[in-house]
């Protein structure tokens, strides 16, 4: 599908900087970059070869308003698929706006967001889930995230997809010509080598649907909760955690007041911390409104980080270990990892003691000196074995999104219902529908099944120029 | 001279878009960007022409980065005169971050704000002053800033001041003839041609200098002091000034902390309106801090707005006029306008009134509604009135730069001094110096004349990646 219409949009992040891409993508792209053009050797911009780049300046009448790069690329050679210019422009915001103000009136129209992308798509070049993974690439901020959407964007999610698709594909005409051959009560399709594809069908959704937990956490970062009291050292341990990694530190607003995130990446994994500040502030250590808040920060966590002073936690062990206790039982399946600072201040003996106690309650200890750089790549490498990287670092295909997600789980679901119609020798023409339904949630992951509003939803989720 | 290091850095605005630039400049530039790399169609990056784009892979290792798109320009056409590559790659910060990463491992080093223009400038493809002209072009937020630095990139003030300065070394060449044969009594230097000349050039020095102010203005904004009562209607004048004009709007905070600078883009031309907030709280008119204040907004000012509400200036219209007469008294040279808002609430006979009364005082009145945009268009053309935009309508040159203004006032002055050597019959030998100096501050302008320090400054100011 070649659209008529050309799309004009800023492809790079708005505001000044050295220079700007304005692109335009549609059947008369070119021609309209030609009308607003005078390049410095004359050259007509229709005339020229594809994936060529020509100095010259954007003029508006006799008014100049830039020299400029424009580069060309012709359809179907392009990002969209069609007639696509880039100019590339100084990148004074005023000077952007006016030429995209004079490519309007020159016959663009502004494009909506991921527009480009969308084009790419009903062009042909590129399937649904590949679309996708190119907004996931843009927000990309850390190694895994970024290495699971290239993948995507290279196609194995979809190529993963697309082989088991075609083989259910085999299978379903052969199940629908028994049907026009009812009478004859014959089987086309081979009973157990069906069987063994439903199977393997099944195995496959089952490992994409359980990434999805491992994609998800490393697509918005593992939520760590970090407790203890206050003054406790929770930004000395951030700060040591940091000083190694070239990590990326940033502060998100929580959901209540009181509560502050860090965001921080390590081994190429983000983990959230989130701060308990505020909490402990009452003299009674349980029932104080301190100890709910903690447990509502723990609630939100996956990994929980309790911290303590080593001379403090010396004085008041069993106090503490009381404490412990409490949370280990309300939050039985959650990580939780005692960690001990200034751990320079005790013994040996006296970590051992501390060690053997909570190991009796199958708890684990860090202990470190955030001064002294002690013990933190080994708080680093037990926070990592949290996150199961095993699918990341064997290349496997992880799903990061909700709505693949969802059809993997319809699938899943179909393709059980057409294992139990085969056990129960259900009627060929009933099996044939699950069967189709099976098909559908695959097509609709690669775009081979949509429709506006599910390709609406995706695509204004996109930035604007791509 | 080419570099024979490489230089990189991030060319598009920071933050996440849909794509952006990454610039290598180098004798190795090509190289270096061949060994990341991995052409779709298998393609060696160094043996493609200039001016063409690539589609690929940039690999760390067995590690794939992104897909990206290169374009190649082979020196010396390109913008630094030396072999150079753009990345065109996906905008996440992870991503642009990567690639750098690995550009430096492989041997480029990160640019200093400004040095591919600085290169540019060293390998002769342009004067100082078109680089210069190419920072102001970046930052340039409205019409006349914008068309100014145009017309300096393009080369329109090197133009004029390298036509006077050949004409002048001329005669500088003659006149140091003559103090070869200094015994002999000769001139080969016509002295009435050469009058002619310096007081050509002295013409020529006069308008550039003058047109400083109205460059300084155009490039800084007109600041306009807003005076009046509180609440008297300030944003009101300001968003109707705004309705028409899709202009841009600000908020800068201003250098004390009661006052707010709002900047207001009419006809191209920026004004910063410099609001008085505060004043006029105590019931004394004159003698009260807030017209001390008042008078410290005006001074900073170049055109004041003194605004009233039609009913209140009509009950208390003597008191006022003593006021505006206060002020008139104190500034007589600096333009000011009376504004009554709420003009609707007024007979004819009763404006007619005032502007009789205020046009004894010599003083303009501009009466509007605000709420019906009566008089709005009248007040922007009165604004635009006090910049002296001839020279702009005329294409004229007009200098912006404090550092071209500086040495266009040392050469007058040495333009000068050859004029009453001439006069006084001074021998040719100290004319000749002076001559020299005059040559010099040509020079420093267009950058024939350059040092180190002079161009460290120059290019300091320059954004990274330009």
């Amino acid at each position: 599908m070649i659209h008529h219409d050309s799309i004009v949009a800023l492809a790079t992040p708005s505001g000044a900087g050295a220079i700007a891409i304005i692109r335009i993508s549609g059947e008369e792209a070119i021609t309209i970059g030609n009308t607003v053009f005078q390049s410095i050797k004359g050259k007509d911009l229709t005339q020229q070869k594809s994936h060529t780049l020509h100095l010259g300046h954007i003029v508006d009448g006799n008014k100049t308003l830039d020299q400029v790069l424009i580069s060309i690329f012709k359809g179907p050679n392009s990002y969209t698929g069609e007639n696509t210019i880039e100019i590339s422009c100084h990148g004074s915001t005023y000077i952007q706006q006016q030429i995209i103000q004079l490519l309007l009136r020159k016959g663009c129209r502004m494009a909506n967001p991921g527009e480009f992308t969308l084009r790419s798509f009903l062009n042909g070049k590129m399937d649904l889930s590949q679309a996708e993974a190119i907004a996931d690439l843009i927000s990309s901020d850390n190694e895994a995230s970024h290495q699971i959407a290239m993948q995507q964007m290279r196609g194995g999610f979809s190529n993963e997809i697309a082989k088991l698709r075609e083989e259910l594909l085999n299978f379903a005409s052969l199940i629908e010509l028994e049907l026009d051959f009812a009478e004859e009560d014959v089987e086309f399709a081979d009973r157990t080598q069906f069987w063994e594809l439903l199977n393997r069908i099944e195995f496959v959704l089952k490992r994409l649907i359980d990434s999805f937990a491992v994609g998800n956490v490393i697509k918005n970062g593992i939520p760590v909760a970090i407790v203890g009291e206050p003054n406790v050292g929770k930004s000395t341990l951030l700060n040591a955690l940091l000083n190694e990694e070239r990590a990326i530190v940033s502060h998100i607003a929580g959901t209540t007041r009181d509560t502050i995130e860090d965001e921080l990446v390590i081994g190429g994994i983000s983990f959230r911390f989130i701060d308990t500040a505020g909490i402990r502030e009452t003299k009674d250590l349980v029932e104080s409104i301190g100890i709910q808040k903690t447990f509502e920060k723990i609630e939100q966590a996956q990994v929980v980080l309790y911290l303590f002073e080593s001379l403090k936690f010396k004085v008041q062990s069993s106090e503490y270990i009381i404490e412990i206790e409490k949370i280990k039982n309300q939050f039985p399946l959650k990580p939780l990892v005692v960690v001990i600072n200034k751990i320079d201040l005790l013994t040996t003996n006296e970590i051992v003691t501390i060690r053997q106690q909570l190991e009796t309650l199958n708890i684990k200890l860090e202990t470190i000196s955030a001064k002294n750089n002690l013990g933190v790549d080994e708080l680093k490498n037990q926070l990592l074995s949290f996150v199961n990287t095993g699918a990341l670092r064997n290349n496997e295909t992880i799903v990061t999104n909700t709505r693949h997600y969802d059809s993997l789980l319809k699938a899943l679901d179909e393709i059980q219902k057409v294992k139990f119609g085969l056990e129960t020798n259900l009627s060929s023409d009933l099996i044939a529908l699950d069967i189709r339904e099976a098909l559908y949630q695959f097509g609709l992951i690669t775009g081979q099944v949509s429709n506006d509003e599910l390709l609406g939803n995706i695509f204004a989720n996109f930035c604007i120029g791509k």
